[in-house]
């Protein structure tokens, strides 16, 4: 399931540090290492996904659970009230950098329009 | 379930035209009327669910459905392969502009880093 390769895996394996915010079973949530925001976390799933266009029909479910923590940790991250925004990079255009999927939960300011 | 004050809701309802892309039963992906990139659509939920600081835990599932629905909307558009970006904003922070919670699959275009 993980990937030799990937710097997520290997933040998975334990094998690089990461200051994780959340332990969601099949995902976990650690702060982002370049902040573009005062809050900036990355949800990732457990198993190597290397994108949204290699997601599965039987992880919907995931996807919604992933989802849903982005929002409990803007809560535990007390953002969620003022607001904030949740990002899915998916290949070169949608400006993905680590071929392990992943969710942005940005926060802690307010985020300008367009979305990059 | 529908609001009333809600232009979303008045989409849903026909009252409101829109150019409807996909319609996934519970939710409905329409081309946004100020487009931010080539393509840009949004998928909202039927149900009137103001942001997704609103959304219950029994919705998961749904947000996963909508979530692939953004991966199978890249792929009818054309812009799956070279790469999409998947938006949700919560709130002022976030740059919620309308209060009925909602995707932005942007594509067509390479996004910019930060995400706004």
């Amino acid at each position: 399931m993980a990937n030799a390769q990937c710097i997520f895996c290997r933040i998975i394996g334990g094998e690089i540090p990461a200051d994780v915010v959340h332990d969601g079973g099949a995902f976990v949530a650690f702060r982002d290492i370049a902040p573009k925001a005062p809050v900036h976390i990355l949800i990732i799933p457990r198993r190597h996904i290397a994108s949204l266009n290699d997601v599965e029909s039987k992880d919907g479910d995931l996807m919604g659970r992933m989802l849903l923590a982005a929002r409990a940790i803007a809560e535990q991250e007390g953002v969620a009230e003022a607001g904030y925004r949740v990002v899915v990079n998916t290949g070169w255009n949608g400006g993905q950098s680590v071929d392990h999927m992943h969710f942005h939960v940005l926060g802690g300011r307010p985020m300008q329009w367009p979305p990059g």
